[in-house]
């Protein structure tokens, strides 16, 4: 339990103890020097717009996640001459790592089960998570589209599951699940789209810094090509013209230990993270230096799925989110008791956790398990273990069993009748009793998954200045914007940002 | 109830339903465009090194409130030329009317009335209110130095009462309090002091640029002379050398209803604000403009005191904070019972009332207003209400009548024990049950009333750029900065922030 005594807590904080204890001797630091430059590091300077441009396109796309190929397919449809630049040796960003979950309100899926639902519905929950932050604008742009965004990933060639997923801070089920339940089931295809309509994806290219030429606006970047993330400097400076518009579809920077700790200064080296390495914050600061304005950034959420015994995104989180959340329970094992809707939205869940100060057991039988992939694969790593009764299980976990015992009998009498009288957690009609073995169980500790603010754009994706205007030439999609998910985003909506506004950015660009 | 009415809630927002009708409607706007703008309106452009300077300083102060003179006075004490600008025509910004309230640990005020404090347990109420966001280092330096600050101003001659007061979120009484409990009780020494030193106080004078010179950093600042807020373009352009340092003490920008709207959707101009019209953000966005780093933007306090029958700060909020917080109760009229300690931090109380969907009422007894200053103005302007009973005051705010009665019986029978059972609210030694008429009543309704985040500055008050430098030249100190008070400032360490930091970035802009 090393994780958990570095993050032993009596209140509601992330290693609130280590904190105060760092706090407490002398000036500590915070930020870039402390915590090891991730981004250029070089101060903050301006490039020149070259006396020749090593090549041009009329769109130029920073990043290769479903913002920024959403942005490259709707631009070359459009007629465009586009480019995909990609800073790390992989396509496909933290798309292609996430989960694989898409949120989108009155599809075809939820009437076939009978779930009613709404863009309205949708605006609702999206806002109520957000705690009212969210730019009104944006999020009503995104819930409107939301269907059709699933529809066009469907038109591509990504395969679903046959059954929504209700995920935490959803009024009703309305995420479809890649059958491969991970990004890359609606990554790939778009990589295939962007190939076949033959836009160059250039991997190991890094955006160093955007060219803005005078009331031309931006015009073009610098980049350096056969970049080695993270070596500073490493490949060599090329100069690409836009001749229509830049798309920054980079993504966002929890990762990024040393911006991520200007903004929040708990969420250090010590916590993990669940995003691919490439998560930094060095184009959103070069957007930034160019006088973009900032919105909400330090609004960074933790995953309250996060499994400490795996490194990373991992797949225990699979069974949190299709399993124990919502067909079983979360206890604290001291006692044995819930504490917390288990669907809750992710800022209330993963506070309810830290708040008790160690990790949390997450529970399911085997029906609660029915929809749970890989499930063998965790078994396997050792992340989530499988026990004959729940005594056993309760044994392993140290979890109190007497009130673990309680815990499961009254949930029962809950999902029997349909009303969870204690939390509120919506009870799906397919749920049942936690009563049929074997059972499963596995710790939970969150982790910083995703950043709420970024750069902010209106309607058209364009970029905002610090006076309000549009910055010329520069549009921004996904992660690396703020203002569609507000102070907290829910599970899901993420893909359906970044498709929505990617291929709003895409198609603006195009028309220059 | 014209306010209530708009901000009628059923979660714990502002105006909620007024966001969701707004959201609901067509792409609504946020932001500049939307709400109006305050600064510039300019597209952000540099500006160029003069041929010519028409005046020259060693350091050039953005801002005559506590910040601003304090820099100004410990620059020119250290052997600087000086000139301070305040955009307004009256000198004082914010501080001016302030609550003149000064928070300090380990004070003679606090040896003389047996009260144990410390920089520790100081350090440990600003975090747990910050969230743990604030910046360790900055927070240290803000409490270590809390003490010699009110010292300092009480050697510049500023008069306080002869006791601490106990504000909300402080664990122990700790806030100096000024003679005449406004701000101006310490603003006016300090002016004194600038006058008296023959520093240059030259209102009416807008920060349009600070002028950048490659390498040499910030050299100076373009300026607009004779300017006549809030009239764009109005006044003279005059360029001021900096021969050593530029020091932002403009403030926070509570009241730029354009820039917070685009960090929180929710302050939109429905939202009062406490601050005086001059509150704006155009210099925060200059130094952004200049790369500059953003931290915390989003967080923007209301203040729970705030009383919907008067306009702005007002006076109100004495009654509040003197009186029905420490020694009376808040209720909720429609079941007259108590819903929060009333002695949590700004947040919590604020959110708390907001969560009622309606006005609370403050209520105190003769007793509980000993303290209360200027209570004949409140009284004499319908802001405080009194009564002989408290049956007459509940029929007066409509609270329900029994309710109120059991919660005064319970609440004094907390008095007697000295433990408040139901929020666990610090109760003084000197509090009394609440059965003394006359009785004092006093609507409440936040108001918008300071902005935590800001510009990152390190333990030297120098401004850091986007890649964690120090902008050579630059140097910022209290509310433009972000960083000491995290997500939730406490009431009365604004104050002690502004005298530390100012004095701070004063004495290293002096030595260049």
């Amino acid at each position: 339990m090393t994780m958990a005594k570095n993050h032993e807590v009596n209140g509601a904080n992330v290693s609130r103890r280590g904190f105060l204890k760092k706090a407490g001797g002398a000036a500590a630091g915070v930020g870039l020097a402390a915590s090891g430059l991730m981004f250029s590091g070089k101060p903050a300077q301006a490039a020149e717009v070259p006396k020749k441009w090593d090549k041009e396109y009329d769109v130029v796309v920073i990043g290769s996640g479903f913002a920024g190929l959403a942005a490259a397919i709707d631009a070359k449809t459009a007629g465009a001459s586009v480019i995909v630049l990609e800073k790390m040796p992989v396509p496909g960003g933290n798309s292609i790592i996430n989960g694989g979950l898409m949120a989108a309100a009155g599809t075809p899926l939820q009437k076939k089960e009978g779930i009613k639902d709404s863009p309205e519905l949708m605006m609702k929950d999206t806002l109520k998570a957000g705690l009212y932050m969210n730019h009104p604008e944006l999020a009503r742009i995104f819930v409107d589209d939301s269907a059709a965004a699933v529809e066009w990933t469907i038109k591509l060639g990504a395969k679903y599951k046959d059954r929504v997923t209700h995920l935490g801070g959803h009024t009703v089920p309305r995420s479809y699940y890649t059958t491969n339940s991970s990004g890359a089931g609606i990554v790939r295809p778009m990589l295939k789209k962007v190939k076949e309509m033959g836009i160059p994806l250039q991997k190991k290219t890094l955006l160093e810094n955007l060219i803005i030429d005078g009331d031309k606006g931006v015009v073009g970047v610098k980049v350096r090509e056969k970049y080695a993330f993270p070596k500073k400097d490493s490949g060599k400076v090329v100069y690409i013209k836009a001749k229509k518009g830049v798309v920054m579809a980079s993504g966002g920077f929890a990762n990024d230990v040393a911006f991520r700790t200007i903004q929040d200064p708990k969420l250090d080296k010590s916590v993990d993270c669940t995003n691919h390495p490439g998560a930094t914050a060095e184009s959103l600061l070069e957007a930034f230096r160019c006088g973009a304005t900032p919105v909400q950034v330090s609004w960074i959420q933790l995953g309250p799925w996060g499994c400490p015994d795996e490194k990373g995104m991992g797949i225990g989180y699979i069974f949190a989110i299709s399993g124990a959340f919502p067909f079983g329970v979360m206890v604290d094992p001291k006692d044995g008791k819930r504490f917390v809707n288990e669907l809750a939205n992710r800022k209330i869940r993963a506070d309810a956790i830290l708040k008790t100060g160690h990790y949390a057991i997450g529970v399911a039988d085997q029906n609660g398990v029915k929809y749970t992939a890989k499930l063998d694969k965790m078994l396997e790593r050792g992340i989530v273990k499988k026990f004959n009764t729940l005594d056993e299980l309760a044994a392993y976990y140290k979890i109190d069993k007497k009130g673990l015992e309680k815990t499961v009998k009254d949930y029962n009498s809950y999902v029997k009748n349909g009303n969870d009288k204690e939390f509120g957690k919506p009870l799906r009609k397919s749920a049942k009793p936690i009563a049929t073995a074997p059972f499963y169980g596995m710790r939970l500790w969150p982790k910083a998954h995703h950043t709420m603010g970024g750069l902010q754009i209106n309607p058209k994706a364009q970029v905002l200045d610090l006076t309000g205007e549009p910055i010329k030439g520069l549009y921004a999609a996904g992660e690396i914007t703020g203002g569609v998910h507000g102070a907290v985003r829910l599970g899901s909506n993420a893909t359906t940002d970044c498709i929505v506004f990617g291929r709003i950015a895409g198609q603006n660009a195009a028309k220059g």
